[in-house]
C-alpha cells in the first residue's frame, strides 16, 4: 500500500486524455504535486492511503481550465464600455481610461480580482497580455496558480515603456526573473500587427527564437484591421507576418475571425495555434472565428475569454458552451465541436498552444495535479445521462467547489486559500470610484 | 404613513418601464400582490411601513423573467441527445423516448424539475407546450408562479389524444379549468405547420378567436422545414399560414430562423410576435433568427429557452446574454441589442407576446409584484459601472437570491418555499434510471 499526499475520490473523472472518456467512481492519486494515477475507486482503496483524502461523490473532476488569452488587470474595467464596436470601444473608452489609471497598483489589484474570478471558475492557468507583467508575476507566484506572462510590446510609449527597446528589455527582465519558476513562463506579446512595426516584430521574433518562447498576438481580429493593412502595405496581416518569418508552432494567433481558406491552410502548414475568444468577438461584433474549419484542417484551437472589459467575464466554462453552440450555428452542423472537443480546447489545446502540454492539460500520470472539482448534485445539472454533456451544456461556474494547482488546494469549498477576497472587493470599490470620477459616465452619460 | 404587506429596499431597481433606467437606493412597495410604488428609499422610509421589510442593499431588483417558449417536462431529457441536428435529434432520439415514457407522472415530475430550475434562475412565468397541460396547470397552481398552458395539437395520436378533435376537446377542458385563474392562462399550441394539417390549424384558429387566446407554434425553425413545405405545398410555411388567416397579434412565431425581408415585413404588418430561442437554434444548428432586423421592423421579439433537451438549461439570464452577444455578432453591429433591449425581451416583450403585459413584465404601479432579487456583491459582478450592463453580461443565475410572484415569496434566500427539492431530485434520479434502462445509451452508445 502506497502512502500519498492526496487522494481524491470522485463520482466522475474526465481525463481529457484519452478523449471523450468519462470514468465513473474513480480516484485521482497525487504525490508531490503530480498525478500518480487515475484508477477505479475500488482499486484506490486497496493500493493507496493518503495524508489527505477527499470523498467528492457527487462531483466531477476535470483538468484545470486554461484561459489562453486574457488581459487580467482589465477586470477593473469590466462593464466600463458596452454595446460598442472594437475601434470605438478601444480608442474612445478603453485606451483613455488606461492612460489615466494604469499603474503598478492598478495592475496588482486588477490581476488579483481576475485571478480570484478565474480560480472560482476552475481556471488554473492563464495566458496574459498587459502592462507590468512583472507585477502579474509577483501575484501569480504568491497565489500559486499557473500563468504565462506576456512581454507586452507596442510602438507607442506607455507607462510601462517608451519604445520597442525598452519594452523588450523590461520583458527580458521578467523572463530572467521567472525562467526557473515551476508555474510561471513568459511569452513575447506584441499587441497586434497594426500597433507594432515590422522592425519591432522582427526584434520580438529574434528574442522568441533566442529564448525559445511563444509569440502571443492579436491577429485578424476584425475586417477593418485586415482592410486597413491591405490599403497600407498591400497585403493581409497574416501574409505579412509570414513574410516576416513569424508563423511557426511558437505562434499563438488570437481571434483570427477573418480567414480565407488559403490562410487556414497556411496556419495549418506552419503549425500555428489559434486562440478563439468567441464571446469577445461577438460582443465587439468583430467576426466569428471559423473553428469548425480550423479543426478539420488540423489546427490546434484553444480558448480564451479575452479581458473582462470586452466579455465581460473570465468564465471559461461559459466560453466552452458558447464556443460549442456558436460553432454549430455558424457552421450549420450540429455535430461540430461536440462536448469533448470543447473541453479539450479549454484544457489540453491551451496547454499545447502555450508549450506546456507535457506539464498540464490532462490527467496523465506525471503531469501536474491541476484539478477542478465540480459539484453535479444541484437540479440544474440533473438528470445526468452523460456528465461530459452536462459539463459543457449545463454547468455554471458556481458549481466549481475546489481547485488544486500542482497539488496545492487553492479553492477549498469555494473559499480562496491564497487570496483575501475582502481586500480584493474593497480595492475594487475604490478603483471604481476613482475611475468613475474621471470619466464622462460620472456626468450622466450612459456607459 | 401607509401600511403595506411588503417593502423591499434595494441597492438598485431596474423597472424596464421606463426603458434603460436604473434607480439607485430605491424601494418597491407591494400591497395585495401588486406594485404600489417604486420610489427612493429615503422617501419610502417616510411614506410606508410594512408587515415585512427586506433590506437588500447589495441587490438589484428586476421584474420576473418570462420564458416565452419551453417544454417544461422535457427537463427529464436534459442531455439525453447532444451534438445532433434537429431532425435526427427529434426523430431518432426524443420522439422514441417520449413515446416510451411520457405519461402524467413524467409530466408532473419533469415540470416540477423545470419550475424549480426556473424559479432558482429568476423566471416567474413560462409559456409551455407539452402533453398533459392539465397536469402542468395543477403544478403551476400549487407552486404559485405564472404560466401559459399550451393546448397542444398534433396530427398524430399520442398518449394525450388520438386526433385533432380530441386534442382540442381536452385543450378546451384545460381552458375551462383555468379561465378565471389569476396566474394561469391558456394558448392554442399547434406544434408546427409540418406536423399539423391545414384542417386542424383552421380549427385551432377558430377556437383561438372564440376564446380570445394566443396561438403558440414553432415556425420556420430550420431551412429544411421551409424547403420541404415549398416542395409539398408550393409555398413557404409563413405564406401558407397567412393564407389560412392565422397571422395576427395573437400569433407567437417561435424560432423563425429562416426569414426573407418580405416575410419580416409581413410579420410586422400583421403584428405577429417572434419568440427567439438562440441557444436551442445554435445547438441544433437550425439557423439564427435575425432579431436586429425584426426589432428595426418594429416586431415584438420575446425570448425563450426552448426545452432542456435542446438547450440544455432553462436559464433566461444566460439566454439574454446569448441573445445580446449573438445579435451583435450576426448583424455585425456591436450596438445591436444593447443590455436594456435584452432585458426587455425577457420581460415586457414576453408579457406582450402572451397578452399579459397589463399584468406583468415591468415595475409599473398596479402590475403584479413579480420580482427577482439578484445579489451583486460577489467579485464576478464587480466593479459596477452600470448595473444593467452587469446584469446582462456578467450575472450568473446563481446570484438570484429571492423571487416573488404576485407578492408571494417563492424563492427565499435561494430556498424554494413551495416545492420540495429533495423529492424533485429523488424522482429525477428514478426517471434517469428508467429512461436509461430502455435506451441504447445503456448499451454503451455515447448519448
Amino acid at each position: 500500500m502506497q502512502h500519498l499526499d492526496t487522494l481524491i475520490y470522485a463520482g466522475w473523472i474526465i481525463p481529457v486524455e484519452p478523449e471523450n472518456v468519462v470514468y465513473e467512481q474513480h480516484a485521482l492519486a497525487i504525490q508531490d504535486g503530480r498525478i500518480i494515477a487515475v484508477l477505479p475507486s475500488s482499486e484506490a482503496v486497496r493500493y493507496f492511503s493518503a495524508r489527505i483524502t477527499y470523498r467528492l461523490t457527487t462531483h466531477l473532476l476535470i483538468p484545470g481550465l486554461i484561459n489562453t488569452h486574457t488581459h487580467a488587470a482589465m477586470n477593473l474595467l469590466r462593464g466600463f464600455a458596452d454595446d460598442m464596436p472594437l475601434n470605438e470601444w478601444l480608442k474612445d473608452r478603453i485606451w483613455p481610461a488606461e492612460q489615466t489609471h494604469v499603474d503598478r497598483e492598478f495592475v496588482a489589484d486588477g490581476t488579483k480580482l481576475a485571478i480570484a474570478e478565474m480560480l472560482r471558475g476552475g481556471v488554473t492557468c492563464f495566458n496574459d497580455m498587459y502592462f507590468f507583467p512583472d507585477v502579474v508575476g509577483e501575484i501569480v507566484d504568491q497565489v500559486g496558480l499557473r500563468a504565462t506572462l506576456g512581454m507586452i510590446l507596442l510602438d507607442f510609449p506607455t507607462i510601462w515603456a517608451k519604445d520597442a527597446n525598452e519594452y523588450l528589455k523590461k520583458g527580458r527582465q521578467v523572463y530572467e526573473t521567472y525562467r526557473d519558476h515551476p508555474l510561471i513562463q513568459t511569452a513575447l506579446a506584441p499587441h497586434a500587427p497594426y500597433s507594432v512595426s515590422d522592425e519591432s516584430l522582427k526584434l520580438a521574433k529574434a528574442m522568441a527564437d533566442e529564448l525559445e518562447l511563444p509569440i502571443h498576438i492579436h491577429v485578424h481580429e476584425t475586417a477593418s484591421e485586415v482592410e486597413e493593412a491591405v490599403e497600407k502595405q498591400g497585403e493581409r496581416p497574416l501574409a505579412h507576418l509570414e513574410k516576416l518569418g513569424l508563423l511557426s508552432p511558437q505562434f499563438m494567433a488570437v481571434h483570427a475571425t477573418q480567414l480565407k481558406n488559403d490562410e487556414i491552410n497556411l496556419l495549418a502548414e506552419k503549425g500555428v495555434h489559434v486562440i478563439h475568444c468567441p464571446e469577445s468577438n461577438l460582443k465587439l461584433a468583430s467576426g466569428i472565428c471559423p473553428i469548425t474549419k480550423l479543426q478539420k484542417a488540423g489546427i490546434n484551437v484553444a480558448l480564451g475569454t479575452d479581458g473582462a472589459a470586452s466579455n465581460d467575464d473570465l468564465d471559461l466554462l461559459g466560453e466552452m458552451r458558447t464556443a460549442a453552440l456558436l460553432a454549430k450555428g455558424f457552421s450549420k452542423d450540429a455535430r461540430s465541436i461536440p462536448a469533448a472537443t470543447a473541453l479539450r480546447m479549454a484544457t489540453l489545446n491551451g496547454a499545447k498552444a502555450s508549450g506546456i502540454d507535457h506539464v498540464t492539460g490532462s490527467f496523465v500520470p506525471g503531469k501536474s495535479a491541476d484539478v477542478v472539482a465540480i459539484d453535479m448534485v444541484d437540479i440544474e445539472t440533473q438528470p445526468i445521462y452523460n456528465p461530459l454533456s452536462q459539463l459543457i451544456y449545463t454547468v455554471g461556474r458556481d458549481k466549481v467547489t475546489d481547485v488544486w494547482v500542482a497539488g496545492k488546494h487553492l479553492l477549498k469549498s469555494r473559499t480562496l486559500t491564497s487570496l483575501d477576497i475582502h481586500d480584493i472587493k474593497a480595492k475594487t470599490y475604490l478603483w471604481r470610484d476613482k475611475i468613475l470620477s474621471t470619466s464622462s459616465i460620472a456626468n450622466g452619460e450612459t456607459p
